[in-house]
């Protein structure tokens, strides 16, 4: 890096820092940064405050381990879900993308990442414990796998799966195939081929 | 927005304050607050301190004013540099993108802007006063625009134009025309039209 690169070692600090963050190289980052020079104190102020706030307050919900501000998220103690149907997902950015479906009425459980010997993730790691206590203690119906579709995730599934597959519960898995409005010449072999052996029965209706 | 969209406000005022930032959208910002979340608590404690301390503690050249952690900038306090020659710049990232070049051995001067009657910029917010009075006590010889080519930069240069034009300095631009490695048929007209009427003598060496 050439010496002048950075006129000042604060400004470098925080180029340095915010470069850190996922999908922002140096070049964004020093974007990022002179924006925050031009803005007035508070919003420098605002952003910092919101940055540490986040990380040093928040919560996660005991029941199925997603984000809140309470012990027990909103999704949890909404008495309109269905607590017997919890969808297993890795983390909370799922809960998210599902809840924006309008969908699903009933509960999630955020696994916190999927089993991967390869990254040191294994089944300790993971809130399976609580899943299972979960299944158990509310008298679960139904088990809903909305894994990623990768040996890890369905390493986890199969994981799970053999530790309940005793107990009285359907167990499901998201359907796979060809994307809503997609044409099938650009829809990948794999997921071609996973909707030919998942076809449905043609109600005639859309 | 949905109610459920962010399950807690401390994530929330997390997103607002981080989806601020130029050119991040909502949906970039929760990803950004999630990978924060997943980090160990100081690197939220550095990002955030670097950002306040960004806008609190940094300063500006005295004579050119760009970024420093000095009443000088390393710039301006460099004696291999010529003081004679001043490269007139709109903002702080264009004295980074000609540095980078390693073929300006002069000093800049920042305007902090252009001249632009739309946007509410005077002459007054800009930085014109500071740079005559340097004109002026550091016998200066040659003054480079390297300002933007649009109504409002070239309003900019006309005005310090007018302001210098009985002092015994040369005033020269930046020569406009096809960037190098460009094919002519990708060029725009207006770039094409200049690099016609501004074209040099040809010397035989790259």
């Amino acid at each position: 890096m050439n010496q002048y690169e950075y006129p000042s070692k604060i400004l470098e600090q925080a180029v340095l820092e915010i470069a850190k963050l996922p999908s922002i190289g140096k070049k964004t980052a020093l974007r990022l940064a002179l924006h925050i020079l031009k803005q007035d104190v508070e919003y420098a102020q605002k952003l910092s405050d919101a940055i540490i706030h986040l990380k040093q307050s928040i919560q996660f919900c005991r029941e199925c381990h997603t984000i809140s501000d309470t012990e027990l998220c909103d999704i949890c103690a909404n008495p309109k879900r269905d607590t017997s149907v919890v969808c297993v997902v890795e983390s909370i950015k799922d809960v998210f993308v599902i809840e924006q479906t309008h969908q699903f009425k009933g509960v999630y459980h955020v696994l916190g990442g999927v089993i991967s010997p390869i990254d040191g993730v294994s089944p300790q790691d993971l809130t399976i414990e609580s899943l299972l206590e979960r299944i158990t203690t509310h008298a679960m119906k139904e088990i809903i796998f909305a894994l990623p579709v990768t040996i890890e995730g369905d390493t986890t599934c199969f994981y799970i799966y053999k530790k309940i597959q005793d107990k009285p519960i359907v167990v499901t898995m998201l359907a796979r195939g060809v994307a809503v409005g997609n044409e099938l010449e650009y829809t990948d072999e794999a997921t071609l081929a996973r909707s030919i052996k998942d076809r449905v029965a043609y109600s005639g209706s859309k």
